[in-house]
This record gives C-alpha cells, sequence and structure tokens, in this order.
C-alpha cells in the first residue's frame, strides 16, 4: 500500500477569499510578519498493491479530472511514504 | 521572504466524511484500487523576512491556535523553498 499526496491550490492569478479572510484573523490576533495567506486542499490517497507508474498516471488523472478544477485550481501529486 | 507549509488532516481515528465522498466519486469514475481517501486542507503562508527559529515557533503556536482543530485534526508545519 502506497500513499499519494495531491495537494490542490488556486491559482495565484485566482482572488483566494478564504486565504484573505485567515490573513485577516491571524493580524487581528497578533501574529505579524506574514504578507500572504493561500488555503487549499491536501487530499491523501492510500493505493493498493505496487505503485507503478501506471498507477501513478491514474492517481494524476483523477486529480485532474476530480479533484482538481483546473480552470482555476494547480494541482501536484507525490508519493509519500505510507503513515 | 520564506513559504512555511501547514498541513492540517483529520485525526485517524475521526470520521472524514468528505473523503469517503470523494473515495466513492472515484469507484464511479473507474478509478479502482484506492482503499482510503482522507481530504484536508493546506495552508501556504509567505513570512516576511529571515525565518529564524523564533518566528518558525510563532507559526507552528499560530497553525495550534487558529488554523487547526486539535481536537479533530492533526497539523504538521514544514519549510518550503518560496515559489
Amino acid at each position: 500500500m502506497s500513499r499519494v499526496v495531491v495537494d490542490v491550490m488556486p491559482k495565484q492569478a485566482i482572488l483566494d477569499p478564504q486565504g484573505q479572510a485567515v490573513h485577516g484573523a491571524l493580524g487581528r490576533l497578533g501574529f505579524a510578519g506574514i504578507s500572504e495567506v493561500r488555503l487549499g486542499k491536501r487530499f491523501e490517497l492510500e493505493v493498493d498493491g505496487e505503485l507503478t507508474e501506471e498507477r501513478l498516471a491514474e492517481v494524476r488523472c483523477a486529480a485532474e479530472t476530480l479533484l482538481a478544477n483546473t480552470v482555476i485550481e494547480d494541482f501536484t501529486v507525490r508519493v509519500e511514504a505510507a503513515g
């Protein structure tokens, strides 16, 4: 079993109101010196069996079609040691 | 300027209905061989100036008090090369 992590973040050109809200809240709570916060999603997929290049390509395809909205979001796929 | 990434995931013992919904959707779309999906949040914080141990401890404190609900969520803080 392998763990594949898909990180989905709003594109740089896209406004991120959630991140801005967190940024504002950090400031009000006294955490200064942070110039920007962006908020995205982290998917952890437990993939059965051996993680071949083919399986990884499938996960990438799933990420592109289901997990991320590629019009407004960027995604990265990476393999992580299973926890 | 440094980028600090805070990953917030539901604790293993906590039910994750969002992740289960994604898992079900993946199955229906024909992506088999995935045994579990967990869905969490990824915060990217752009920290001004040099990232000292002190600044990083501040970010860790912010993550614990604002970004994660430590009753039901685990978080990790790590430094990433600024993009």
